[in-house]
């Protein structure tokens, strides 16, 4: 079994972010929302590349705050004008519906169903999208070109969707590593023929979970594709008395398009999980974005919510909000690009080869340095004026291994790599000088266990 | 009843800088000193405006290093020359009396006289300002102009003062809040016809005590009228038992000039003071100074020594010294103006706003967000790229209310308005998803009933 | 008897450099290593100035990692052509061969002879400095130049050194101060002919225990003259359970050539010998450097080892391995300074200065400013907007006095000069109003005592 350094220094970025950019192209023409068949085909789909346990929450099922919604479906929609023509067509964008809305079957006038009617005046030719998940309500989404063609008269509307009580699907990988503490990596796949929001998370997501399944792992990796928001509140209360084992997380979205890496940081702020995304953006040798925490965004606003407070960031190319294609039609599979999906998950796979092996180890001599010429680790002729960066390197983590740093601690002090510090750690624990420190459980609160204590 | 916010939001600085300016107008006259009638007088005209306890703390009474002093009046003072003209005559400016001069009736000729000049050749027009409360002496202060004029001869000298056991007088005035935890405003009015050193700070506190007298507060408000140095180290010895209920306070003081506004930190540096003085500064849309604590200055050296350590902090327009009509006759009617008056006394009000309203509050439902839609806080239709600032707020403020951050945190940390963040806890309150921080009683080391426990 | 203060103050500069230069010049010669009778010269020298104690530690006594390797002595070496020329001659530089060569007499073709030959293409006329202390080989030094100018041919070589059971040198001298407390001055001595690595830590080291032995003096002063890594490592070994002596402590090396003075912080980063440093360099009105700790370098690598972590930091000029003379033969005696030399000097004099006089002190009158007027301590006539530096200073101790602020945190603080600072706290202990805080033992985790309780 390979490691996730090998991984990630020998992936092939182009030919991985092709394959996800066909997987975006498969489904993206499904309609898919935060229940209903096509999350269930969505999931299901994923489940051909990755072994996925789909969950299936009732209707009506409490979590925290928040009920678990109808189950909802939709055949068809249209807008037929008096001569009997689709001017607006479900067929051809489901965009065209309100995502929700409840079935109707009717003829009005223009001037009633403008009432129902968005449109995005801002750019003319695109569709935007729009939901009502919690009213009950109906909608048409429209470019503001075809709003303004639509002529006086009577028109007969009709959306021919259900919303009864069925389930919210989610589907979630395990891969289990050498300890129980996670990983977890989301992702929201609710949104309907949008390729940035979401299918690039949900692509990235696959494809990652698929390569480290060959690999041997030191923690266990935790992959959910949810709905959003509703998705992760029902998650985060059905597997509350588990999240202690969360020791690190990643939500991906909007992870596909041509702008540059952005990172957002966890409400904590300065999580293991922050400095090894701030690592490996500062030296990527791109330009990268890293931004605070805010409560607004994906799912992380209920994984850092305060009373879990999870450390768990999102990693993202432009963020939702700040490209002017998100949420219309023109977030389609032109937008987002096989080099940059490629792009974003090598990078998702250097941050967690960080984190694997960011470990914390003690100097077994503490007490001067170890003599490191008698063991063949330093350079035969001794008055030279530069020290060969891996003698260097041995004697950075030599001297600050002190039972409180961590090796990302030491490569970022010494201003050394990351890689080059962690090879002098394994070159020294071989020759006996280091020991890992005996790991330190840092259970959350909600570990019952330490709840008891 | 109003709130502060209220009065904050409508006062009418111009409106009432004109009547502080007329109030300077009234007291410019007095010959006001660390004791006697004209600081009496003084605060007897404070009274008028707010009902003032006037105190009188007898001569001899000891105040930890400090004994207050025998009380100096002084009906008249001149010197003539040798045809009996007034060439230097205590009725046309109350300055050109060395302050605390002890009496005296004698001739001399000039080169005698000369020692008990004091001139400012910098400013050859002004009559700079003098005392010498603690050691028995006289003088007299001249322009240089007027010492340059004086010809030789024999000069006739007279103070008609009087320096005997009396008392020391000081006006205080409290507003009782909701809590005994108070707000000290604290301004020196011992200084002669001086008019931003302290006049202006007379006026601004009389008349922020009058506003806020009409107000429903949480705090209670103590207003201090005192003479400089002794009069707060009196005021200090006589209080110390009820010192931990002051949680903040302002010394004002040269509050009436042109300047920009100017916030001196208290010896702490980071008291909630300290943090509300910036916030309503930075956001005032005008220049502005914040300089660190040091012990030289006004009556905030008292408060903030290291056996008090106060969380006082001081405004000022151009602080004491760094004006060149600072201490001379030039610190006149002219010299302070109403707007600013009314700036200062708004940005009193703006600050104690911050802190009546700077609360902690704990989430109610610190798991995942509540459920805002259900409750009518949040938009109809999802999908937007933008989110109100309202539900911004509210999202802001239900993250951070772990029971650690003030208002102020959560404002300063989104970067949102205080007020915005502070409409947001109300409606979370009214919705029963927030609840207001049982308070901490942060009592200091000096409350009697801390020092039991 | 004097103190440092008065010594700093009046310190000839330039004098003392020169008497530095001069026993550099003394030194030059001898062919010193780790150990051998070159070192052991070397200390006797340094024992005719201040009165050493010299310690011999015997070959194969273990230290910690390390054991003390056998003694090596020379007498000469050469290459000769067949024309029985010395075409490499010791007696003409002791760097021309490799530091600790094993004994050699042999013939060989110029082939077989480069294999043992280093030179230094860069600068073709320098001979390189190199070392070979614990693997058994030999080999020669010489220009590039010479290098070329070896003809094919056979060759005789010879060095006629030793390698025998014998000891290691180094001499230490205490000066008692009225503490037990220690600052530990400490310079490498086991370099050859080279002058600023390290005759200049040498010279420096001497003549300040020379001139500290005529002063009263608060702090012990512990001087070693060591070989370099094995030498502090030794004498680390040997001292383990005193450790918690040394509360300060200074590398020299490097410290005699014209560049810009350059102090290596302790591991801590801000120990007080870190901040008394950065003081002196930042207020000497000349350009420095101040670098963080690295554990690359001379004995602070050990002194500042994680078992040890001693407040140790580095003075140097042009640290190792920055200067491109460093390690040849142009790190001669033109390449030192003495001007450079004695201000290297002097600024240790005003390190210790800091150190000596960085005390503590509590007001005796917490509660308000004492009276200082009463005490002659205050200008006679107030009202003046200049306060003088040394009331100023006064009231910035008084206030910062509260048992947790340092003369230096204090100086820091009110930008005021130490000295300014030191003078107020004098006059005020003088006067009753200070007392010097009961000297907290911060004894190291290395004391019995400690680890008792």
């Amino acid at each position: 079994m390979t490691t996730i350094s090998n991984l990630a220094n020998a992936v092939d970025a182009l030919a991985i972010g092709r394959k996800c950019h066909d997987f975006i192209a498969e489904l993206f023409p499904i309609c898919r929302s935060i229940t209903g068949n096509g999350l269930r085909e969505t999931v299901g789909r994923v489940s051909k590349h990755i072994p996925l346990t789909i969950h299936e929450v009732p209707s009506g099922t409490q979590a925290f705050d928040w009920t678990v919604p109808r189950e909802w479906n939709i055949r068809d929609a249209y807008v037929k004008n008096s001569r009997g023509e689709r001017v607006i067509d479900f067929q051809r964008s489901n965009l065209h519906v309100v995502n929700y809305s409840v079935p109707v079957s009717a003829k009005m006038p223009l001037s009633e169903l403008r009432q129902h009617l968005f449109c995005s005046p801002e750019y003319p030719d695109r569709i935007p999208y729009r939901t009502s998940y919690y009213r009950d309500t109906w909608g048409f989404c429209v470019s503001q070109r075809q709003m303004e063609g639509l002529e006086e008269g009577e028109y007969e509307v009709r959306i021919d969707s259900t919303l009864e009580n069925g389930s919210l699907t989610y589907g979630e990988f395990l891969l289990p590593g050498t300890v129980e503490d996670e990983i977890l990596i989301s992702c929201h796949a609710c949104h309907p023929s949008l390729c940035n929001d979401n299918l690039s998370g949900i692509a990235v997501a696959t494809f990652l979970a698929k390569m480290l399944a060959g690999c041997q792992l030191r923690y266990s990796y935790r992959f959910l594709f949810i709905p959003g928001t509703i998705g992760s509140i029902a998650w985060l209360s059905l597997n509350e008395r588990h999240l202690h084992r969360i020791k690190h997380g990643l939500v991906l979205s909007c992870i596909g398009d041509r702008g540059a890496l952005s990172y957002k940081k966890s409400r904590r702020g300065d999580a293991d999980i922050d400095r090894a995304a701030r690592y490996v953006l500062r030296h990527s040798g791109h330009s990268y974005n890293i931004t605070d925490f805010s409560p607004y965004g994906n799912d992380e606003r209920q994984y850092c919510s305060p009373g879990f407070n999870l450390p768990v960031g999102r990693l993202s190319r432009t963020p939702d909000g700040q490209f002017p294609e998100y949420h219309t039609s023109a977030d389609d599979l032109n937008f987002v690009d096989a080099a940059a999906l490629g792009d974003s998950l090598s990078k998702c796979l250097a941050i967690f080869d960080v984190l694997e092996n960011n470990r914390i180890f003690v100097n077994q001599n503490s007490k001067c340095e170890p003599q490191l010429g008698k063991r063949g680790l330093y350079r035969a002729f001794g008055g030279y004026g530069d020290s060969a960066s891996q003698e260097l390197a041995m004697l950075w983590v030599l001297n600050q291994s002190d039972g409180t740093n961590t090796l990302l601690d030491i490569a970022e002090r010494s201003g050394l790599g990351f890689d080059v510090v962690r090879q002098a750690a394994i070159v020294l624990v071989e020759h006996g000088l280091l020991r890992e420190h005996a790991r330190e459980l840092t259970r959350s609160a909600l570990d019952p266990e330490m709840a008891r204590s």
